[in-house]
């Protein structure tokens, strides 16, 4: 009688990236980022729930653990009464079920030390690793893969300085990807302070000239697996907007070059390059949250040399590129994506009833690519 | 997989109106006002909801135009971010599709003005007039009816002026119907300002002495279709309220005699006359915006003979009628309806646990007429 | 197509209990109080809900009268206005249908006196019974059984006074019991107020040692039908909280000895003896509102010879033990309560993923219990 996650009838009627339709919660067995590494202190957990799943994520001894988010006896979160009477252990605050944090055995019970479950028990736990300031977790079952085959190429390079900021945005994950991804999506950012401010060439929109020479491919193992848009050799940038042949609109004609290279990435991450000027990037994450919510997770990078230019980089972001680009250009993104969620999000129709025009050629790719390397479909919650 | 919009079990129970119980949504192929003439300026659209669908009405030269609030190509809102760029179009505020308002014509896309879906689809429009102040849309398929055919007898009179206000009420629109043309709803008003301060003469309640003669339809072609209620001949007018034989409560002994005249018109609107004067009418919609909504639009009428006399009337409107009658008085109904809404929206099973007696022979009479008379069902919305 | 009331996947792998989990709206055909006698005062009615039933309750000439709080007419709420012209009798606000508050019928319209309906219908009326101050309500049908069958022993006992409140928790009334009538939930009493200022001993839980002699029903006829928690002589109680073999926590070691005697009775309702003081008892219940609402009526007993000793304990209820207990203390037991809806309230999944442990064997067969002895189950809301 429950109801489903997505509605059958617009499952029937999708060709060509059905399991993307259905990954409403996301693709299981990957890795995600959860939080930054600077929001884990030692001994205070936090939750998160990706996926549809709630976890708790704890650094231990200086070490990221997670566990789900429920005592194993009454289904209690242990979030909403956080107690801890032993390093490394977490006690339910009803009955005093404990869990080791490692593996979340069930390794005793303060109401009753005799009881025959201890030892017997364990609470679901999350592979987690931590990299360029960001907590990591694999949402999915058996041995993960390495953290390098989700994230985009570069990502983890050394010298690359990472710094950034999280949000919860009200809409599906799906419609995070595909604003990032959407070549003409600028068309919103076209009164952008960043664009103007920074002498950015931003046009307004694209004219494909070879469709079939949009994106391609980087499916090679062990991954990433990825798509590029190539739309900047295969279309002409349109500058100058108009209606009926009159002009009506200016792109912004900046001196500066930049998103040259733009590419998507499973489980669900962009890589801009370079943004917002020359030797920047940006990474950005979409993590599934529930159907409706995702994490927006923004980072910018760039390669350092020493520790005292990456420290010199992260306050340069957090002086300015925060409210330029992580905030102000950005928040019309967040903005879109909560404007597209009623169609999408209305009994699944929009993946139905939308109409795609050439430019979104990148987007198909992506859906198709998604659907078919993905490495499994999250079908519940888990909360 | 979607959950049916009225109880099948219901409508199974229903017998002789079962298409006005599946109604829930309103009546398709009618004429209803949306919104004020005076709401609407040159090039400033209006969203309003009509039956579940979302509408975008415009001023265009003049003209009123109106067309689906929600774009073709990734299913968002017109409304949530306007964005114009040449007079007699909108454009998308996400990738720039842009409409004609006229015909709905997919006239360009500045973000790829070489896409081959220009010209070739069509948002979806309405049928607009106005009249009386009153701008009207057609919620239908096909040419529609003349708006004579919708609009109570006398409405569009040369010389009559007419001012109101709308305003949304949580109820099913039919509950607004059945609370204005309910002939002992009276009731509720015992202790109106409007009555006891105006002389107005209005019983508790009415007893029918021939529940055969209650109503007289008036079905002749081209329209409209409607039904006047005939209880102030064939029922008593209760002027002593008693409880077993007990005199416990009395109606208002005014000098002056109103609302003689009551009549209810397809797609749902009543006219009273006179009201609440002699020489005054009052003629009311109930619009429906979604299952449990509609915009009660409230409208007094005068013949009148020139533009001054008009002017004069709309000024007594605002400054009298609008405080004791369109407010004071019909708060009453609103509230009523909204304290209706509960039991009927509770998996419809109103329509089937109600128990009416003789005075609500009007009623059934109007949803026997309208089940008959319609021009087509509302079965779902379109947001 | 309406929901059912209990996920049917979870019934059927419900194995011993399944008729307490399918009554999650409670059981009827039981007397359950409502509110207190000092909150109904001659002639203003008060709203109550009981097992999703919606009920008025008034008193006429002293005796407590209940009827359903819904017009058979319209289906509207009198409690949305409460309307009576003549002593004994409700008068709906819409259209005037009036009922006698003894019988429930429809004894007169007022805004139709001559309505073939009259005499001849009859609103839903309970059975009420005032005792101990509260005023009990019978949700059931045909005759009821004295109220003695329904409370625990010793409530009604003459000289007994009884004084307390009630409060509205958010949570299914089966988790206001279990909450209660678990041993091992003093585990979050650990901080308590009332434990350490009155020097009370409080274990941080029990380990049980011979879990067969856990509990001891008592079934006879006429009732009370209920369950004796035997915890106190079939388990060790622990104080000394320890994780791995060393000591975290202590239990409360205080020398005055309390809650040696714990019962829980149908339909719902703990006697716990003494409590929270040598000398005084609490009884409270946990009356079914809704599926996710429960009333929770907490009262303190003592005997007492004089009604100026009854008034003395009344004071010092209120003086005293209102803070310290009915609110302190019993404040983190509705915390818990409602920190564990959100499982069980989650298509019912509660009731088939949770672990339970030995101490929960007395839970086990209050379940047991209730699924053979209740008197019937509410399937349906008629709000």
């Amino acid at each position: 009688m429950t109801a489903p996650l997505v509605e059958p009838a617009v499952l029937e009627r999708v060709k060509g990236w059905r399991p993307y339709v259905e990954a409403k919660l996301g693709f299981r067995n990957h890795w995600y980022p959860a939080i930054f590494s600077r929001e884990l202190a030692e001994g205070k957990p936090v939750e998160v729930t990706l996926l549809g799943e709630s976890i708790l994520v704890n650094r231990v001894d200086g070490v990221v653990r997670a566990i789900r988010n429920r005592c194993l006896h009454r289904g209690v979160r242990f979030s909403k009464r956080l107690e801890c009477y032993k390093k490394g252990t977490i006690t339910c605050w009803y009955h005093a079920f404990t869990y080791d944090w490692k593996d979340g055995r069930l390794v005793d019970i303060i109401t009753n030390p005799s009881s025959s479950l201890i030892g017997k028990h364990h609470l679901r736990t999350y592979h987690a690793r931590e990299a360029k300031g960001l907590v990591f977790l694999y949402v999915g079952d058996g041995a993960p893969p390495d953290l390098a085959a989700d994230v985009p190429p570069g990502f983890l390079d050394e010298g690359r300085a990472i710094h950034g900021k999280r949000r919860i945005v009200k809409s599906n994950w799906r419609l995070g990807v595909e604003n990032g991804f959407d070549a003409s999506h600028i068309f919103i950012h076209k009164k952008s302070r960043l664009v103007s401010g920074n002498d950015i060439a931003l046009p307004l929109g694209f004219a494909p000239t070879d469709p079939g020479k949009s994106t391609r491919p980087s499916i090679g193992a062990p991954g990433p697996i990825g798509l590029f848009d190539l739309l900047g050799e295969s279309a002409i940038p349109v500058f100058e907007g108009t209606l009926e042949g009159e002009p009506v609109l200016e792109g912004h004609f900046g001196e500066k070059k930049v998103a040259d290279n733009i590419s998507i990435w499973l489980p669900g991450v962009l890589k801009v390059d370079p943004w917002p000027q020359e030797g920047m990037n940006q990474f950005e994450w979409y993590v599934p949250v529930d159907a409706d919510t995702h994490i927006y997770l923004q980072t910018l990078g760039r390669m350092t040399s020493s520790e005292a230019e990456a420290a010199a980089f992260r306050r340069e972001v957090d002086e300015k590129w925060m409210d330029l680009a992580l905030d102000g250009f950005n928040d019309d993104d967040v903005w879109a994506r909560e404007a597209t969620e009623e169609f999408y999000g209305d009994r699944d129709r929009g993946w139905v009833e939308e109409l795609l025009f050439e430019t979104d050629i990148a987007i198909v790719e992506w859906r198709r690519l998604a659907s078919r390397h993905n490495r499994g479909i999250q079908t519940q919650e888990h909360l």
